[in-house]
């Protein structure tokens, strides 16, 4: 209940502060018998660091993974899989006149409401983006889950600085050899223009990230209120930096007529194949079960709300004042939001999987 | 876990087919001492029911509830609350061919994936919009508890056909006395048009939903996973025909830079008062948690699949066929769907607030 | 989170009150293909209404149960299975007297504190033991779920009044057949006699259940905090009058050595067939998982709360009275908990073992 | 639903084997506020470590628990506080026997049969008595919350190796100063006396364990299935020795009539206090709701299964063989088990408190 954990048959439930010991997390409900190693872990992480394209801080964030339990002799044992990332290069002297002020597009003024006035501001403390690591940990072990059943998962920046990626060129496969996790090539140079400027005016950009999973069996995703489209919105909506999403052709189809946006059925091509669609409107989820077409989504991605200029704002006794934020912030939550919701959409899809194994096998 | 239960401290779960005896649910977790009667909920299942602006079925829902539990003398008591509503009017008759063959845009072929080939195909069973009447019926008792505490909750169309209501003229609070649940009197003329032309045209349309929760107290909505935002994608993404969902400015947001996209802090205009805010772009949540701001949510809601003419698809052996879907149905999902959309959102609200309280009375 | 939902992949949600319009619940989560019929639920709800032996009340508690949905062509289909009982036969008049003075033994003054001061008091309210009829009907759809695999439950009357049945004679396949669902013919009499004597003395009676089941797959519950004994507890601690459960040997374990209580394994008798053990101390529990022996369990039921005599206590101003219970009720909750008992069990083990499905399935 | 989170508003998440990197856990929905640091989690895991009397093992489990999360100047923020215990004395050498044969009267050959043949058989793995320092170690917090509302909870073995405590002469409040956690210093050289003997025929030796909640306030539990005795009872019987449990008077109160076993009610003994009972047979729980009254509870602790001498059993192949099993084992659960009943008891009480502020509050 209270808001750390997530999933139902695949669990995770995470804990820390930017500036505390260390985050990390549990990933309870892993199927024994896979075979696992931190390098699985560490190379997911490793994508999130700063360092993919011009847009991060100059943070040092090593983000080295350590797992505590659930492991023996290479492989899963079905008890839980804890995890632990050391906080290392805080400088929380960065954030003393955090204290007694309220960053504008941060959580510092709704985390004072909500508990009462008591927080740990150092870096944003539980509502900094660095919780996000421990996604990125647990999201690895769901992928290498899917990748056993063949499925695969993607995501790249389709746009950023309001520079996007034609729909028809973006080629997601090859995103992670590309600076920005891009979606094409043909919009590395004007991302970089685009981040030149916003640095030198002292701001920050926000952008569009696109999530593709491929051979996801058909008939995941529970009738209703759990439908595949509404525990991935719940996932990806509860990243920090998520001001929305779309499934498919999301707010376009909004727009079409019904005769254009069905995806029409066809018989399959090869006797005893499965049956194929002429068109993939619906981002692969028909009445919140996954069709086995490509899910599709796009999360809109809001700018950096550290800004590094002055704005003005009001300190805790409600006094209205000016801040400054200094520290070492990154100029667009894209590309390192890349793996993050990568992760989530693994976790979903996983945990999917798992509640239709008792379905399936039941009969 | 199985999918028909939704929220934390205050949990719905409902049942109920298309054709079936009656749906309904149970709505567990409302305090004792709410004044409510059967009426509550009707008026809001009304705002359901066929008729709203031209879009409509000419299928008439009486959809009456009864209430089964957790009243005595007027008040609720704290124990759950069940409540039923007969299915009277199906013309199961005309759904026979539907038992065979997978309708495009619906969720035919997945649930008959999911669950083995075996569904009940009458009217869509329980993928129908039909179950949505039990959303709206247990939505009227959240926003009932919501408005003992001030909070109002508005929903109405803002765009249909492709036809938007202008941003500033959108006035949500006039909106149940317009055809359509419009958002402003200015597009009615252009929506009429538009959906003659689409019934000449044997077609369907999509359109938008805007939602606004006035008046909700800072504080609400759980960190990490169970972001305010995170739960209100949950459920709102949970309504069949909802493609896609943004908070705030939502994908525009993505397009901005962060200094044009914070809403800036400003001291409270008179002594003792609440913290102000210079905008709202972030539509009401920071850090997933409500601001005390407005909370404002847009709804992607795509075209009505069931369109009267003939399409291409394949029958449950795979065999490629042609399907004429007759029935009664509605030229779009608006402007029904506002009323669930609504509910949704209370449901949401209200359950938040109960686990707020925790936390708010424990120190 | 609010009490009223039982189970994780099949999850019961009940509501109800003693004089309300009806009692029921929602069972979500039985797979798709399961042949399913009102009688199958109405057999077992047969059971429980008042009869079976000296002990019970003269309401006469017709409690039929109709289907609402989930059902189609006679098979389950995935979707949930509401069901309704009416209540029909309420004398609320003979509650008028409970309205302001709280019964000793029963939760009145409990629910009074609970919800503030606001309650339903006609026949105990949602405290009534008539909730537990929803329990039956729902036990009776994962008895189903269950016998498809093998698994049958057993349960009977082992003690009463005091009078217990030797353990050498328990004989529970033969108990629905006898007075007091009775684990043995020899204490027939005695307990008759027993029966007798609390009736003449305006007294009541309670006694002791065994549950257990047979063909128990090895391998379900899950390790440390749902363990499957944990579960059963939790479910069978959750029938009103139960006060005591024992697994096994129990407390009678608790008095043994090591040697003594181990249950030593050995080798199958046919080659390729299951370990065996030597002897059952356990109860077919292991670490909290099953074993594949028999599951066996003892409940102690506390004797009947409302005894026909004056008794001391206090009103809802807290001020001394005395309360002389009218109305009609049981001598003991025995025999007509055992049905109940049973039901928990059930729902207990199948959703244990869909749970264990998703592990199975998924190497 | 994988098994290792306990509780709704107050959750604990557990993970670690008995011979991994460490063990620890997760506790979240801890209010912001609560005055915390690492002794008052060491106080009671040093409470669990072995030495309190005569029964336990010679391991040096020093258990030192540290904090990684969710404390800011010494109080607790509202956001998840993980600890970890780092495994430090592991002789895993010891367990080399035990890979490919099932000790008697543990969770190899379940463990085995559940996960498919996959598990670290060193130590018993996640089976061992070893997560429960977890428990303790969460449980200190829970306790620490409840002594904010003068909720104190107590144990103390009532009896070991069949000897017991009179009733009338236990004194739980004395118990953590006594050897065994006894409840009574007369019955320290009787048990002194039967762990000499049990020793010299290598052999364990079971008991009992009783647990009072003094001042718990009225109205905590939840109706129907979260009754607070069947949370306890959840809780309870989730740690792994315990093979029963009784509320008050439990399984004599099976044997009595009402009118014995009603606690009847009286008026207060000053103007304004609360209602008094005139006993206390059903432990402070009517209805599955606590009454104000102190909450009694006994639970059953099996012997130890790790009995110094050869014993049959099979192989993992299923073949008869012999195991005498070695390394540095206790003779009984007591008393080490006593502070793992007191975390449970205390995790269930605090988190039905959460769950009854949002009732309280909302009117």
């Amino acid at each position: 209940m209270p808001g750390n954990t997530f999933g139902h048959m695949l669990r995770l439930t995470t804990f820390g502060e930017s500036h505390g010991q260390s985050i990390g997390g549990i990933l309870d409900g892993v199927p024994p018998g896979l075979h696992l190693c931190e390098a699985d872990l560490q190379k997911e992480l490793d994508l999130r660091k700063p360092g993919q394209g011009a847009t991060s801080t100059s943070r040092v964030e090593a983000d080295i993974v350590h797992i505590q339990s659930g492991l023996f002799e290479g492989m899963t044992t079905g008890t839980p899989i804890a995890f632990l990332i050391a906080n290392t290069n805080q400088h929380s002297k960065d954030y003393d006149n955090l204290a007694k002020v309220f960053r504008p597009g941060h959580a510092d003024y709704t985390y004072f409401q909500k508990y009462l006035g008591i927080r740990d501001h150092r870096g944003g403390g539980r509502a900094s983006g660095r919780e996000t690591a421990a996604r990125v940990a647990a999201g690895a072990i769901a992928a290498k889950m899917l990748a056993g059943i063949g499925v695969e998962i993607m995501a790249a920046s389709v746009e950023l600085g309001g520079i996007p990626v034609d729909q028809e060129n973006c080629d997601l496969s090859g995103a992670l050899a590309r600076p920005y996790f891009a979606a094409s090539d043909q919009v590395i140079e004007l991302w970089d223009q685009a981040v030149y400027e916003a640095r030198k005016a002292q701001d920050t950009l926000g952008g569009v990230v696109q999530i593709e999973a491929k051979h996801v069996p058909a008939g995941l995703g529970e009738p209703v209120f759990d439908k595949l489209s509404a525990m991935l919105g719940h996932g990806l909506l509860s990243v920090g930096a998520v001001k929305g999403i779309e499934f498919g052709d999301g707010f376009t189809s909004a727009r079409r007529r019904g005769s254009q946006n069905n995806d029409l059925l066809l018989a399959a091509d090869t006797p005893g194949g499965s049956v194929r669609f002429a068109s993939n409107h619906a981002g692969g989820i028909l009445g919140g079960i996954s069709s086995g077409q490509d899910i599709v989504i796009r999360c809109a991605v809001k700018p950096i709300a550290s800004v590094p200029r002055p704005q003005k704002t009001v300190d805790i006794s409600g006094n209205a004042c000016e801040i400054t934020i200094s520290g070492r912030h990154d100029l667009s939550a894209i590309p390192r939001i890349v793996p993050v919701l990568k992760a989530m959409t693994s976790l979903v899809l996983a945990d999917a999987w798992l509640m239709q194994q008792a379905i399936c096998s039941s009969l």
